[in-house]
């Protein structure tokens, strides 16, 4: 097995280096969601494919770590005599570490894989790591790909709604008022916000890798390969927009000796904080400065988010009608496929936001199914289907996620009930008003209710950011009760997806996006907030219960499919229009 | 006035010493919820009584803190011309410290009148604040009385359940898994838990002011004035608790030079970690070791709580029937004078938990409101009575609020809406079922929706952690958006009192206390937790509006009524049996 011989590898490397064990995080330099082929070190060491996750290699013990989503999948893709797998909440790599070594013993780490507040877990349970200038993977790694050089493009004022001089204006201003001279901008996805311009360097989330400088005078440094900037981006960006490739980046940090420079410890890599100390610069807390302007959409964004949802309707709407006629022939990579291919038509299609979720009977249950050659399988009649999937387009992303019957014949009760209180903690979120102040951590609940009323819950977050023509999954705020204390405020997208997960039998997910808007709330004269739903598409009422929904439940969901059926239905074929009038009329009535 | 020649005094004071400010927390060296006279300094200095609050006095300026419970007190008790009144959450002491000085500014405070971590937030907000051996209004505070010297008395293992020296063990290996030698308790709470004992050096808590250090090995040090201790609690306490005066207590410090002990940072007096710092010891982080231990109450604790509210529901419905024939003689004081009258017959009593809260009409809106000669009025027919009030039995201690309206009459269409929302607020608190893990942060919201649906909410949180014949007012564990990141577990009790004010008009509370017990939820195997209700007392339904209630709700009323009506009918006169079967008959069917 090629994962036996490369840890073989490893080892023999680290002891050459006088390691006596290395961290591999599921990471490249700007610690995101997706990580391009060449830094997928993980995944070619391990065999883990999540998104989210962490090896230690010690000597003669090694295990990997991911969280609730990934229970399954981390079980099935590594080698358990190779590999511990562990839960990373319930036993943080940290522990596991310190219980597993001394503290003289020399752990390496790659400053630019890791954030200065992660590392710091490591400190706190008693072991001091060292970094390693070169990631000792990549010495054993020797077939690894060539980082990708996909052109950075200008994402024209009609989408973004605001001019990048602006915008840096306003973070020049957010500078001042913390008494920072500059900020480092180690995400793409905030580089891509600030500038105005996208990529195409990973898959699914539209920015360019590369790094930038912030200053308070509104200039900027934007450090990436000059071969992906065409003379129209360089024209794009204007005078006040340096370009340089990213080995000038320690010389530019260098140039800030003295100065006050903002790195966010949980965000950047923490060679940055180390290099600019280094310097002579101050290295100063704070969250990357873009993050909440980037979440609360501006007007253009908002309305391109309700476009983007209408389009992104059709394809989801003529894909349930398809599946609610299966022949049997169906599998869920054609079923994936389909959904693409209807999605490909669509104006303004630019790709998948993430990859699709196609998952039939028990495969629901493992939350982020991938379907592949190994996996793929007929969906049957007879049992539920969960299809998670979402769009870029160049308005707004999209990500939706509907849980259907499939074939004739009643679902069972059990099914129904659960499908029936994950719908009712859909429902409790959709329609929550809810203060100024309020934290996804004070919301979360009210979408677990249901369940948690006859002892069942989910082990992932209600919701998550979605940007506008950027990442499906953006911070700095979630409906989870592991959100960060940042309240939700008006023009955030946000997932509202609770799920209901039976391991070996079925899955259930029903996921709409929101946007945070202002509430008309009356009352008390403070500021409350309520959400819009921007996402169209039937809930199958094969599967609801409807003697356990309150008649507040009933009426917003037959108001939420004549809203459908209104808005999507003029856009659809004859055949699929009939098919939504039937899948969108109301519950009956006096049950 | 006697504020405006005190401050004057204290700032002469301030200047003799060479200071350009200085702090004045409500509280006294054990840093509690209620505090002897001799220790209340703000009250002295400033008029302000709320049971929590701040005083920052520079030359040229003073300002008073306090949280929302305490707006309208502060601003009714304190001089605009000599005072700036604060929101303490909102506009926190430090900012507005650091605003007001520059760094240079020779801040003082008393070092055993804040804790580590609440002296951490001014080091934060850029002012090193400077540790003062004597307390400057204490040299101003002339007639300043003196400390309280009541008798610490055995509690008694009926009552307490688990012996000292059970609970000692437990401690002291608790003290080994964090590899610490000792423990300092500086909570006198703590230490009548921990050594079974009681005293009355302050109103309301029954426990004896004085200090321990609590060792691995199971022994402990007290420090307490002997006076406290005769020889029946000398002999209770046994061989391995050793006795000596506050005054043996920094060289109690000194002798464990070289240990590592745990101070609380949050809960104990920064001097500890100073004197300890100083001694050559380590001061080890930990939060108070008997906090989470006292607030899990064991079995005999459970069933002491249960018998306690069983015989305060009589003096309660006793009082609630009372109120419901006023003569319009009846005034808040002399209502709380009645109430308390009543429950003085009770077996076991041994006084009020805390001052009642007698409330009516617009005073209602007064969250903490305490009825002196200047306020006392009538309580008349025609408007709302909030009556808060419990008390201290030795078998556990009760805390209860109800609504009423007063006199004949429909009471105003919104008075009913509002009191419905808070109802329903309780209701989705007492039939919450919740897993393990959660704390009060994730639980809150559910008392709030029903207000939050129509942009209103309370600036309170949902519930407090109630000790068992100890605090009324108990950590660690709270349900409110501020609660710490401690889990609810078996066994604590908490109060569930959501509300609604509306200043200048009326206030409404509806609280009971709850028993956190293990739920047998079935469905997924995790462990999960529910609420007992403890308190017996019925709602006035002349105040629900019935169209608010869902038939869920509507069951939880009847059968809490029903079930009051069954365990407390019993033990009542004839009279007050009648008036109980009315107000606990079950709501009408069908509107």
């Amino acid at each position: 097995m090629a994962q036996a011989s490369r840890l073989v590898d490893l080892r023999k490397e680290l002891a050459r280096r006088g390691l006596d064990g290395f961290l591999i995080p599921r990471a490249d330099e700007h610690l995101g969601e997706y990580v391009p082929e060449s830094a997928a070190r993980l995944a070619w060491l391990t065999g883990f494919t999540g998104s989210a996750g962490l090896a230690v290699v010690l000597a003669d013990r090694a295990a990997v770590f991911s969280d609730g989503r990934y229970v399954l999948q981390l079980q099935a893709e590594t080698d358990p005599a190779l590999w511990e797998r562990r839960h990373i909440i319930e036993q943080p790599p940290a522990s596991w570490l310190a219980a597993g070594t001394t503290a003289e013993a020399r752990i390496g780490y790659d400053p630019w894989l890791i954030s200065e507040e992660a590392l710091a877990k490591f400190t706190e349970a008693g072991r001091t790591l060292v970094a390693v200038a070169d990631n000792p993977v990549d010495a054993i790694w020797t077939d690894r790909p060539a980082p990708p050089l996909a052109p950075a493009l200008p994402h024209a004022l009609a989408y973004a709604g605001l001019e990048s001089a602006c915008k840096r204006a306003d973070l020049g201003a957010a500078l001042l008022a913390a008494r920072q001279d500059a900020a480092v901008i180690s995400d793409p996805a905030s580089i891509a916000w600030l500038l105005n311009i996208r990529g195409s360097d990973v898959a699914f989330t539209p920015f360019a890798l590369g790094f930038a400088i912030a200053h308070q005078d509104g200039r900027a440094e934007l450090f990436m390969d000059p071969a992906k900037l065409p003379d129209a981006t360089r024209a794009w960006l204007g005078n006040d927009i340096s370009c340089a490739p990213r080995a000038a980046l320690a010389g530019a940090l260098a140039a800030l000796s003295g100065k006050r420079v903002r790195v966010d410890p949980a965000g950047s890599p923490v060679w940055f904080a180390q290099t600019l100390r280094a310097a002579g610069a101050e290295s100063g807390a704070g969250s990357d400065p873009c993050l909440l302007a980037k979440a609360c959409k501006n007007a253009t964004e908002q309305q391109g988010a309700r476009a983007a949802h209408g389009r992104d309707a059709i394809a989801v709407c003529r894909f349930l009608h398809r599946m609610d006629r299966p022949d049997g022939a169906e599998t869920e990579a054609s079923a994936a496929a389909a959904l693409l291919a209807l999605r490909a038509g669509l104006p303004d299609f630019r790709g998948e936001s993430f990859p699709a979720i196609s998952a039939a009977g028990p495969h629901g249950a493992i939350m982020h199914y991938r379907v592949g050659p190994a996996t793929d399988r007929a969906i049957r009649p007879g049992e539920p289907y969960l299809i998670d999937s979402g769009a870029q387009f160049l308005d707004g992303t999209t990500d939706v996620t509907r849980t259907i019957w499939i074939g004739a014949g009643t679902p069972p009760a059990e099914l129904r009930d659960r499908f029936t209180r994950v719908l009712k903690g859909h429902i409790a979120m959709a329609t929550l008003i809810f203060p100024e102040g309020a934290t996804g951590v004070h919301l979360d609940g009210f979408a677990l209710h249901a369940l948690w009323q006859v002892g069942l819950d989910y082990d992932h977050g209600t919701g998550h950011g979605v940007g506008s023509y950027l990442s499906v999954h953006e911070g700095p705020v979630s409906l989870s009760r592991l959100a960060r204390p940042v309240p939700l405020a008006a023009g955030m997208i946000l997932s509202n997806e609770p799920g209901f997960y039976l391991p070996g039998q079925y899955g259930i997910r029903l996921e709409n996006l929101l946007l945070v808007r202002p509430a008309d709330a009356g009352g008390g004269g403070k500021p409350f907030l309520r959400f819009e739903t921007l996402t169209l598409a039937p809930f199958d009422r094969r599967l609801i219960d409807q003697a356990l929904l309150d008649r507040h439940e009933i009426a917003w969901l037959d108001a939420y499919h004549a809203r459908v059926l209104a808005e999507v239905g003029p856009n659809l074929d004859a055949d699929t229009a009939a098919w939504l009038q039937s899948a969108c009329a109301a519950l009956p009535p006096g049950v």
